[in-house]
């Protein structure tokens, strides 16, 4: 257990899926186990990232899939409370437990048989005209694409304010360690643990223009400038943020705040739980 | 020159590109130098593929970048009218000529020192609830993607009525050989030669599915089913053609016609066109 | 059942893996079930490629992993033997049967109920200095490699006699539709279904040459030059065929063989044998 | 210019490739240009990395192509001397100079206008029944492979002690930052900026196991258990290190040493440098 493990559980926020009541269920029971150990326990149910505050809760518990985790993330990181996932959804990478084993893990957490995993999270700063018109914190992504009409969009990138290249494709990716293994892992991107502090820059459907993934210090500073004749869209950890204007720039970086997660396994539970699915069936 | 050529021109269509006026009066010069030589000729500048007509022209001049050569090609296929493309676009793998050597390249033409290339085309029949609402020819790919919402798309695929995977992506191409250097090139695809007979299948960022691409037989017929929890839209070559329901249906197959191009260089021209172009430029 | 399946089965011979003592009782016991149905059958342990012959034989069963079934079609093909294999190995792509079920599957077979499968053969040619000095026919693939010393390859690439490209790579494949699933898979080339009649040519570690692969005719005649300051050597079907020198010419081309392996399945067993293997664990 | 940076040039060691004549009068004429601004030089044209001890050299020049450079930087790394290149081979990735402008880039060099980049190294140690048999130091890579025998290799691999994965491939490269646009570029490894920390695992031609890059943290060590049916070597820096047995295991890791070049350009050069070299032709 690191230093900055909460010594005491005295508030804890339940985040269920809004759209998927099969996890409120499952929210007021870990509230009810919660109570029975007298800790003061929040269920939220129908809850957004915008109107969610997190003060006072020494942890957060997201059920649901990995976007719920993500979005619980999300609403913890600036106040850096720790967030544990139980996994409802498809696939789980971030989720710590699931619905058939998440007494024991709580209880691991509350006698503080665990350890604090801390991600990396990037910003979105995107300015038309020079004007800042949306800003924005992701934990596994920001990516502009183009929109639903095929045309390759070009994105003219600068790294540390160089001008690095120009992608010609139907998408740019920018992601953390964490991301890695999200979108980008689908375009041929590498994996990185999460405890890596890089960026990785990946283009989709890169059309006769630099097709391969570059992987950048935590401290890179990347701006893209998108030229496109028909329609380009910012999307930041799955979320669409608008349509981007022709010239629009959109500057990433990290941010001071990381996701907290809770972990009780190895430390090296990561590289198990991401390869073992990864690997194809026919292995062994 | 092969048997398929038409022995005299009597009649040329002139296609220019509607949106671009520069490709305008190429197009009356050459309009002129036909006439010259007694041929007659007609130079469209606003056309579409819908109402544009090729009957009793023997030769259709397509003047533009590759979309222009593409959508010309469109227009003649049923009818088998042979095209020649100039180049005014950016890359031209399509374009024959350049408007510096366009003169000579149609006087070769005129006097038989040519051959006809000839290119599979495929068709994208799309079912809703068993009715077909929509079918359209296409010498590039048919594609399937998602629309502006990041939310993978699952494509149930099926090959001669038999399921073979299900893809779970942002988009799913479906090309001829012609497209093999075009949208699939730029996610991976194989590159086939024009004068080929198959069928490539290949999906755009793959997410922990088949992630390789499928090359087939020009007698396959592949079923696509349509999953989404957001939007999926089906475009044929670069057009959109519509807004898919979950649970609809594309059929890809051959048709019978094939795009039929006017060559008048070295019928291994295509390899040093394409993979001149495609090596890094440190190359020698 | 196809015409050319052979309606009764006199003669039937048996080849196990040399290696794998293992494979010696289960060739024996097939050889009795066969005797028991009053068929002559002759079960070989120790063989070799070059010193066994298929004369006379109805059908060859090929007990081992796909490399004893790749041998045991390479014997064959010549007289059009058809081939059916028992899997004893680790993946199987090319056996349709196990070791539980080959009395079941020998029996429908016996009973007609089965179709053959042919499958595109290749043959690479060696010359030195326009002599040749080598020949062999592949089911798989032919592969021109660098040797240990860790030097690029250079591989000057004709087809159909023109220059195409020149590879700098660690070693070019070029493989039939069988052959995809094999080698060719492991370096990003597309898969084929074995009843298509192309070629495949894909390089290994490409270094700022061309790296996609290509899709051939069946037709194509294709030759490559090696050149390289160390070691290259060639290799067919897995097998060491020597080592080249600077200057060597390979000439890969369809020959007018093919594989013939008796089938019981259905004819799209290809993409669930091949396609469920590769997907990832965690799907579904 | 950094603090690192020799404020005086007193003495300076020149080394040419020692089988490329060509570069020796170079060498001549760069030590006779030092000596002509009071500046003691040695040329060395027949020199190994053994044998070569930069004890008080202020500088080390390299001339020839990146192998050079290399050797050069390896000599220099123990006792952090700055290397700086002179390209006479065909890319220089890691070379400043050509010769063309090598006077103006000396001149620069003497009076301080120029950095010196520091780049990561690593060490491959190479164990056979736990007793240590070889110990050497990369600025590129470290590579297991298979030898000239066409069988996988089986890598299991350990990082910090806990197995991740076992490759199954023809090899497996650990690399740096410098070696990511080595021979990790050639299959399909993620770029690196050459100011970062991080090491990079990527495998050659995985077959049916994982095939992703991984980017690890500069701390991070990797051990490699081989198992092979045939042969298997190791290949550090493009040396041939030797001959591993079945069980043999090689750890890497990153030294404390770090190669030291002078760089008279932009801090940004790098992507120039790199990109501009990998982008297709047609760009533009």
């Amino acid at each position: 257990m690191t230093d900055e493990h909460p010594r005491t559980f005295k508030c804890v926020g339940i985040l269920a899926h809004p759209q998927r009541p099969e996890t409120f269920s499952l929210a007021d029971q870990v509230a009810a186990w919660l109570r029975a150990r007298d800790i003061e326990a929040t269920a939220l149910m129908h809850w957004d990232q915008e109107h969610t505050d997190p003060s006072g809760w020494n942890l957060a518990i997201g059920i649901g899939g990995d976007g719920t985790v993500l979005r619980a993330a999300r609403v913890c990181a600036a106040l850096g409370v720790p967030v544990v996932g139980i996994n409802m959804g498809r696939l789980g990478f971030l989720a710590e437990m699931s619905p058939s084993n998440w007494q024991a893990g709580l209880a691991a957490v509350l006698r503080g048989d665990c350890w604090i995993e801390e991600r990396l999270m990037i910003e979105a700063e995107w300015s038309t005209n020079s004007n800042v018109v949306y800003r924005e914190e992701a934990l596994n992504e920001v990516v502009i694409s183009r929109g639903i009409v095929a045309r390759i969009v070009e994105f003219e990138t600068y790294i540390d304010s160089a001008w690095t290249t120009t992608y010609r494709a139907d998408a740019l990716i920018i992601a953390t360690p964490t991301g890695s293994t999200a979108y980008a892992l689908a375009v041929g991107g590498p994996i990185l643990p999460p405890e890596l502090r890089n960026l990785v820059v990946v283009p989709v459907a890169a059309h006769l223009s630099l097709d391969r993934p570059l992987v950048l210090s935590g401290n890179a500073v990347i701006e893209v400038v998108t030229h496109c004749s028909h329609q380009a869209v910012l999307t930041v950890d799955g979320r669409l943020a608008g349509q981007l204007e022709d010239g629009d720039r959109v500057t990433i970086r990290a941010t001071g705040h990381v996701s907290r997660f809770v972990r009780t396994g190895e430390r090296t539970y990561f590289y198990r739980s991401i390869l073992d699915r990864m690997e194809p069936k026919s292995r062994i």
